[in-house]
């Protein structure tokens, strides 16, 4: 059976909303989606502010209030019968978020195995068929198919295979034929 | 760069001593390591008492007090040098692992990034060329190198290109010459 490595934040959780939304009511500031077109949050946030920009996502509740990414539920499900599924997320630059990220992947993914969760670095460790992911620097390092899941800081990238929403994804795969699942 | 991705629990970290200290503590016993030979900790212990074996890897404390493995330093360090090391442990079945591990790694590691820490189940999904272990299931997953550490419960393993210490493992990494360390 074919392998697809699914990222976590701003793939399957709206981590950028959550974000945002902090820093919007720590700072009482309006800035929308739409500003960040082209950009991360980290890049319009002022110096002093990137200390608390940094301490949101250390705060304990962070990653297990995260909302699901729509349609994300529903694309892993019907995946799942005809992929192995393993979620590779980069955990360990905020290793508050290990236990968070765990619970999150249990409670909204149950039909996903905990065995299937990779809590890593450099996504070059993993030995997959394909990786959806919204970071460019991951899917460099990646050896098999990448697809680069649209979010507003990766908007002006080219040159990957991109996937705008999990209807795109559904799409992707559905052109995958069931003998191409096969190991060899 | 050639790869090592390197074992915790029984390669680096001494995590049956412990468990069988708070076992022979709790318990009132006296069980040796060499009543273990051939068998894991779960085989020898009754049915009534597994469930106290269990909790006792999910204390909080448990896996931040574990001695380190005699030699993992220096060798480790040494090999660091000349491959990458990454650090892959079967952490997701005691999620209270986590942080644990995390921080006993920035302590007794320091030299290896939080970059190169895989948190995993199904060790098939490692892409590396070596994987130093004392789990045979593991070995059989991983699709490069195996070397099999040597702990009380694989005694009687065979089939696996078997270390019985760090000193081992450096000698077989000594063999492999600087040239053939280079990427293809």
């Amino acid at each position: 059976m074919r392998r697809i490595c699914v990222d976590m934040d701003e793939v399957m959780a709206d981590t950028l909303a959550e974000h945002l939304r902090r820093y919007n009511q720590e700072f009482d500031e309006d800035v929308t989606l739409d500003d960040l077109a082209g950009k991360g949050l980290w890049e319009i946030t002022p110096v002093d502010r990137q200390q608390q920009l940094r301490a949101f996502l250390d705060a304990e509740d962070f990653f297990e209030v995260l909302d699901v990414i729509p349609g994300a539920q529903e694309v892993l499900k019907e995946l799942s019968t005809r992929f192995e599924i393993f979620i590779a997320t980069q955990a360990m630059a905020v290793p508050n978020s290990l236990g968070p990220k765990y619970r999150w992947l249990q409670r909204h993914f149950p039909f996903i195995p905990p065995t299937h969760y990779v809590f890593c670095g450099h996504k070059s460790i993993l030995r997959a068929d394909y990786l959806i992911d919204d970071q460019p620097r991951n899917l460099q390092r990646f050896e098999g198919q990448g697809l680069l899941y649209t979010a507003p800081h990766n908007l002006d990238v080219t040159g990957f295979v991109r996937v705008n929403n999990w209807r795109d994804v559904a799409e992707y795969f559905s052109h995958i034929k069931a003998e191409d699942c096969e190991d060899a």
